[in-house]
């Protein structure tokens, strides 16, 4: 077992699987934790043909749950639940509490949101102020988990990279790329998640059409020496905070 | 020897040693070949002692060359003077089409040179415009070299990743560090690449802030895991183009 | 009876006469159902003369009002008041749900609001805010109505293109038009709709220069056909949503 | 004959093609006179099946004039070739006074050309400069035309719209569409358009996918009332200028 | 006693000695009356050796206090603590209600806070947006005061200008300083407030350094005519209102 | 004598009147000594009606240069003419060398000069571009005299602020003005040298009425204990490099 390990807060049900199904594959084949944590079902404002199909509002969670839970599976990845409610996912001081604790469970060497902006869906910029924040108390000793109790030294958290995942239009939603991550190893394990997701059909060409899309840049940016193969699939990804290293690569 | 290779495309003869040095030396440490491409002697505008000293501009040249010899192979890098002129720069199509056998020669895995905007200096955008489009037409095998011949498939380059390296009034440039270089290393080469401008001596403390400023933002930014130590020493850029990998971190 | 119609969330009363009064009138003139909902009267922030006369919040709030309904006749509209409370205008789930219901109502076939942005006024972006998240809301069938009643699918709405009108500063709002509405023919109708409003008599040639300012732009843009003449007076909008269309123009 | 013309400037000779073919198509299907000038034809930087396959320079030329004469022609389009050079596309003065000629030839009501950013291709940005600042000098009188008589009033033209087309990283190049234009019904001819541009096989289903994808958004983006069906094809576009109308929609 | 105030608005106890200490001290040597509103004592986010010795909640506050007055002395400044909690600092109307009550006693001709965008810190933007808020509300003569006393005329404020501080980490927040103030004169104050903070013993140097460097581009901005001494020392601000004046200079 | 002095860069003969001539008289008022650089009479580009009226180009470049004579001495300003064409004004390193030689013949304490952006007009960003590397230029003990010679130490100049005055579309030029200037005392000479340009008569009154709404603006800003009267006229600019002070105001 990797001692590394992924976070991804998810405001809906099925985001993680179309926006970052790759780098969670990933993540899981090279041994490491991934935990994805869905702040709500998209009952409501994601869910429109069981609504249509006169689903009550507890079945349809209870559909989506189980589909999320299929998809997070065929990942390799956890998955924990907060439902905190969609449409609008409402921030509080209670729900970022809530991911402290998750954070501080998880301990995380990566983290994975929504981008900040999303002028379609208020949800994954809440999602992603709301993951942000906790990332920071979850550092800080003097912030007390949910229970009350105070963290000890060893139970709070460093500062991890956070890397934004694509939004459904990217340019309306000033996503600009600044990393592309080959996923080609990893594409079949993300079709087999898209493919538990069965009411949403009409995505899976449309997010395999994407993966392509963002494999020729992989390609494009990939420099001189790498001869990667024409089916490379890639995924976008804006990095939050300033790469550390020490090397220029 | 490495097979990577480092090409630093700089303005004036002074400007790779106090913003990229810490990077040239960690290179040529790793084996790598460094070719540090002066595009001028930074005669008129940066030798002002020189020339209140009743120097003339031949024997300001040859002194700047002098100094920044000395430098590059305190580094470890070769350097070559393409003497266009400094204060202005000006930007023209042979210039260009001397850096693309510049970029055909050394084939560089990784460019640093100046970012796009200075408002106290045209030349370093100048410098940055030329060396970018060099890049792109070293790429063609439609393009000539500088003497008219065609390259063969191996003599033209690949797309290698571009890195601005830091300006001296950051926020006026809209310099926003995407990436923090840990030179704790090589820092030792880069002081001593400093004390060959002896007669910008004031700058040998302030890039040594410098680079203890970056070091303490190396840390803040390092994530959890990584125990570096408090006399981390850093330099700051800004990458270009979207960064290609297989795995986040 | 045209089918579209036009929803205008103003977050005070006043606010939609001074910039958006063209629109209003053109748009009631082509036989489009016209709604104004006022999210508050402005009661506290925009009628300083009457708390100088002494008069109490309860008679501030009915002159407003009265002014408003007076001034949204004159303009060819409807207005409903939400009493939501102005300086501050504070953003909540129940005034969004409200908003809901005037969406769901109206079903707009164009949204006008504030900017996202004003440095000078909290409630103008509040306004906004809340405007464009019950714009989504609206349009999700799992999204109950505020009785609690679910819409059925004949409900719901679209998903309607919204402006922002011009806020006072435009400039120090980021407000950088993209449309430029020729509003001539429904100037007088918005000249008498501002007389409704005695209290800001200022603002009357103040908002009087301002359309002659934008009709000078409405002609330096107009391409080269259009012949419009030397009186032409206009409105300034931000467009939020990319256009939608078959023919460039 | 439509009275309306549109003005396409093409930094090589297949650019127009695929990012701007449906718009073409649908313009010429409506009657207007569409006009296509080819700055270069892309011979040294585009063409690099043909250098290795040691053809010459002038061979090159001649195979992508007649492509694109072809590609024109499909489209319903008359295409002329200034014959600048590429890679670089050096701006000068007597290029923009070959353009304006162009411009009050054509009498554009609408200009297309390449956003003014790309940093993967320094020609693209020249190409927009040059056509942005012949589009200016063209409204003038007292400009005088390439082969020195002036202008008389009917020659000079007004101040035609400007539409940006996608260019290859739209989010690298900060292109975010602000217009979306539904080539449903051009998009076969598009496609046969792009057939005869054999070189580039790859790029024929790249641009049918991308198609698809500006189609999706074209329906997300549509408004209530539109009915678009599942297979709407679009192109996605920014305007320079602010729209003029007097109606919004 | 010179007429002027200045107000300074601080999410933590600590944050206004690091970042405006030398702007504080200017204005209390010429006799302005300053007031720092401390709305945490950074109990949680920023007392972390105090709380790895094992101190309570309770004696953290009370020691931040204490550091934070004698600090204060130190500049010639009052304080006032609205223990508002930190980490996170909660937005609220009874909040900004409290600085209304500041804002009014106060009369500021100056504010200071923090900048809107902090990736690190969210309480700093949450307290610049309370400030603001706030600065606006007591402005209306229609907005009471936190007893439900409305103001008189004489009571509410003008429209004083804001300056934001410097953010730890400029460039990632943003922060493009478009005010360097001259501290030379009052940099013994700041340094002597600094060493009221003994848990905090790194900062001084890191501080001191900081205030070196915006020395240098005080010199480097300040023009012609001034003859600055090499030791001048500098804090660099962001002024968020436009400047008003009737001289350029 | 005052012993500031101002250097205003405009690109046509008119344009220093109608954006800065507020400013200007001020000055001179104050004893200053003022010069204005006009690059071009503006003979192409901004002189249709004397085109139309069959005039020849050596006669509008005369009445051009009357005009502004009158109008610059009506503002207590010098003037001097480098004729260096417009539309295109091209760029050169000529054109530089000779505003350096004004440079350091003026030494100014402030620069005025356009924007960098105006999709409208290019020459206005070319004048701006030229003046600003010219300053830079100036500046440097190594770069010559037009004629050759090199300067002494005391024929250098400093590093003057620079504004940027109000493009004719503030919006659509990025134009974000950060300082209003109160030229309320000024606005009757401005009004006069508006009246030497006869040709633009309507301009007039739009500049009159701009000045009201700058001055409205000017009164909004001002703070708390101005006293500004009704009439206050105003003009609007953007500082390019960070102000310098010692006391914030």
């Amino acid at each position: 077992m990797n001692e590394n390990s992924l976070l991804v807060v998810s405001a809906h049900a099925g985001d993680f699987v179309w926006r970052a199904g790759g780098a969670i594959a990933a993540a899981a084949d090279r041994g490491e934790r991934v935990v994805v944590a869905c702040l709500s079902y998209g009952e409501r404002g994601e869910s429109a043909s069981q609504w249509l199909d006169g689903k009550s509002l507890d079945e349809i969670k209870a559909i989506r749950r189980e589909e999320a839970t299929a998809a997070a599976t065929a990942l390799g990845a956890e998955v924990v639940f907060l439902d905190l409610g969609d449409y609008p996912l409402l921030e509080s001081d209670e729900a970022v509490r809530k991911l402290v604790d998750v954070f501080r469970d998880v301990k995380p060497s990566v983290v994975l949101t929504h981008p900040l902006s999303d002028p379609y869906n208020g949800d994954h910029p809440a999602a992603a102020r709301m993951a942000l924040q906790a990332r920071i108390l979850a550092q800080a000793i003097g912030v007390a988990n949910s229970d009350g109790t105070y963290p000890t030294r060893d139970e709070i958290i460093g500062a991890p990279p956070v890397f934004f995942f694509e939004p459904h239009q990217s340019e309306q939603s000033d996503f600009k790329p600044t990393l592309l991550l080959d996923i080609t190893s990893a594409f079949e394990k993300k079709r087999a998640a898209m493919e538990c997701l069965p009411a949403q059909k009409h995505m899976w060409s449309y997010y395999t059409d994407l993966a392509v899309r963002r494999g020729v840049q992989v390609r494009r940016n990939a420099g001189p020496n790498l001869g990667l193969p024409h089916n490379t699939m890639g995924e976008a990804y804006v990095r939050y905070y300033p790469q550390v290293t020490d090397v220029l690569a």
